[in-house]
């Protein structure tokens, strides 16, 4: 049976073009989010994107429960509220993947915000029952190229955890993305590096007058 | 007149590659070692390798009396002391590149040695007099793969500092290497990212068994 697919805080930008990627490549996706109603429209309109009716919208609860690996994909400073909300409905062997970067402006400039965890992906281990296995990935890739459907990715996708068979299975849902290569990056506190990467990306995006920096491995 | 690229350090195995690269390429290279001896031998193997003498070999006090650009190319842990040694030698308006990357063996796994400067490079910058511009570059570019002339690098070198004339001193360097694109990386604490990005390209080349693993930023 496929690996069925949620998303926690699925009905914003962070989780959209995750989201339409995976349902588009034909994976069982669920859009969760604390109205029912509004997960519910946000699974019609991916579904109106996508030609075809695949994605689901559920209360963040019946998610959790349908769901064998859960994309947190709320903005970065919303990351622990979302998951202590739900800690009642993490079920046992549950593969949460934290996709957020915590940053924030310093003189109009969008800096790493560095926290005593040592990233995001840690905070958010800290704070969830031992029985689910928590994966860094998606990290570096931008939201927006991800929403642009017709884009072509052409990059990698960076995978941590401490958990070698969690990360395996994020990677083989990540293989169903076309032109996407899926790369262990070992232990969950590569996301030191990884989100710190993706400051690094929109560095070069302002730069650069660009909006699509993301990373390609050579020589692998 | 074409800028002057010293070596400080640069019988080493972490200069080797990038000394060779920049000689073939013609450019001024010049050697610099605490023993002037130990430099002229060392140049005289690059110009054997190079089929044509071009590498000066120095004491570093010449090195750095004559060159406008010097790589910082030690073993990260003698960084400091290497510069220590130097400093009544560092000439107003030099340029000091720093490609090293602390790290650590933790159960035989090499780790980022977070320092508390942030990164090498800012640890570098605290102890140079302030008419020396520190930029952290080509961290990110295996030394093996450097050395091996024949190998296209097919990458991208990210260069920070907190001066943008010196970074775009070091980018104009850059640009003579072929199939290298040098990238602003911005300020100089971008290197705790850099470092931390090494780090993981050597724990992908040991997942993967290769050795070459370098970084290419898609869509700019």
């Amino acid at each position: 049976m496929a690996t069925t697919l949620g998303f926690l805080g699925g009905t914003g930008i962070e989780g959209r073009g995750l989201a339409l990627r995976f349902a588009q490549a034909g994976a069982p996706v669920i859009i969760g989010s604390r109205s029912q109603t509004r997960a519910a429209t946000t699974a019609q309109q991916y579904n109106d994107i996508l030609g075809k009716p695949i994605v689901r919208g559920m209360s963040n609860k019946e998610m959790l429960a349908a769901s064998q690996i859960v994309f947190l994909t709320v903005p970065a400073d919303q990351a622990t509220s979302a998951i202590d909300s739900c800690l009642a409905d993490f079920q046992p062997g549950l593969i949460l993947v934290d996709v957020t970067v915590p940053v924030r402006l310093v003189e109009g400039r969008v800096e790493y915000l560095e926290l005593p965890e040592g990233s995001n992906a840690e905070a958010v281990a800290a704070r969830v029952p031992e029985h689910v296995s928590v994966v860094g990935a998606f990290k570096t890739i931008p939201a927006h190229i991800l929403a642009q459907l017709d884009t072509p990715l052409q990059c990698d996708v960076f995978v941590c955890g401490d958990s070698q068979e969690a990360r395996e299975r994020v990677m083989d849902a990540a293989r169903l993305i076309p032109a996407l290569r899926p790369l262990d990056a070992g232990p969950l506190r590569t996301a030191r590096t990884l989100e710190r990467m993706t400051v690094l990306a929109i560095h070069l995006n302002r730069r650069y007058k660009k909006k699509g920096a993301r990373y390609n491995i050579v020589g692998l």
